[in-house]
């Protein structure tokens, strides 16, 4: 297919990567900033533009990848009805696209994405939706062609989606952070935690979470949990998370 | 090296195994629940015992690997004087195993070890620490064998690395379980977040978790934190739960 893409950040950038590999024609790299979509453009050898109405017109899909609260925005000032119009956001209703085209939907993919590391999108679960069914057969198509986990979701489950994965990976990447910080005050490394943190996502692979979990908390072990918060005195945000997530977990397996 | 074990659950599990793998002679299990020392034992294929008076004063080192609150316990009632004996727990001082010995150290395994799954010991950090100098050398010759990355940490560093463990594993699985409930009550299964899980755990293998932090807080977002919020309105405490870490990813980047 013929694809333009509206943005040109982690997402764009990792998914636009992915669907040239799968034999489509990225055509074109749009952002408001010209510097940003000259340097995926140049990754993708396709063109670029700063101008919405340059925008090339001879696409079929059209892929807005861009902050949440400009998504709707930027469908307002496109031309390019008939077209498929796609946005890649977890927290956005279709409707958002509705400006833009009749023929719009959702391509979201769950996982995070960081500059510089480019993923295997085949095992990246996508979850579709669109205004029509021609629409949905199309972005099923696309989307069968980089991942090989395409399901449907609504807008209820998709927004259920992108919290779970706040919590199992911002709130998560966060509390490596607060390890990190910890260490560093007493001259310690994070690199002492890094199997850690890989074997506690490895373990997941295929067990339960509830099966896997192990810690102070998990027995109820008072007297490490009371030197923990002692540890902690001095630093009361780090201590209140502590607390909170603790008393989570002992009330979890009463 | 002739090794005895007290305790067979998944640290002990674990540690004897990798120390019979690396060639030393674990001679004998002990557990006050014979069932489990018989179940470690056949794996070793070595004796075993739930009599502390059996147990056997032929080996060299001692390694208690018991719930924190009974090593102390534990220790007064072994006669093994002159004897190597070690404990591998993170918030215990290693002068709890004073009763048993005067050569007496701690071989804390950072990583959470889980029933069924034995893992590769040489990645694993091992942090030591000894009464004197010649036990250290024991401690250390001993651990080197097992693992390659062992380095010294007094009960201070200990405490704080046990604690900063307790964040980035068990606080961090915790948050899977959470998600994992949150996806059921919406009909949607975890298998969804497995990737993202693992995609966590990998980037902050090469890079600072700081760097690679992503999501609406990071952003600072907080038209999807008050959507999310909404989401959790009927979730008490997963809501309060979401405010401490937004807020506190929120401001680790002002």
């Amino acid at each position: 297919m013929k694809i333009v893409f509206l943005g040109s950040g982690n997402v764009a950038t990792n998914m636009s990567i992915a669907m040239q590999n799968a034999g489509h024609a990225v055509m074109q790299i749009y952002n408001h900033r010209i510097e940003s979509a000259k340097l995926l453009a140049e990754e993708l050898k396709c063109s670029y533009t700063d101008q919405l109405t340059d925008i090339s017109v001879q696409a079929e899909v059209y892929v807005i990848s861009v902050k949440d609260d400009v998504i709707e925005e930027l469908a307002k000032q496109l031309s390019i009805s008939g077209k498929v119009v796609v946005h890649t956001a977890g927290s956005v209703p279709m409707e958002a696209l509705s400006a833009a085209t009749t023929n719009f939907g959702v391509l979201y993919p769950l996982q995070t994405f960081t500059k510089g590391r480019l993923l295997d999108f085949k095992t990246i679960p996508l979850f579709v939706e669109a205004a029509d069914e021609r629409t949905l057969a199309i972005i099923k198509e696309l989307a069968n062609t980089i991942s090989s986990s395409v399901k449907e979701a609504d807008f209820e489950q998709r927004k259920i989606l992108h919290l779970s994965a706040v919590l199992a990976c911002n709130f998560v990447n966060h509390l490596y952070d607060l390890s990190q910080d910890l260490l560093k005050v007493y001259q310690l490394d994070f690199d002492a935690l890094r199997p850690l943190v890989l074997e506690t996502a490895l373990k997941v692979q295929k067990m339960n979470p509830h099966e896997g979990q192990t810690g102070p908390a998990r027995r109820n072990d008072q007297l490490v949990i009371a030197k923990h918060l002692q540890l902690l005195s001095n630093n009361v945000p780090l201590k209140n998370i502590y607390t909170i997530l603790t008393d989570s977990i002992v009330k979890s397996y009463q």
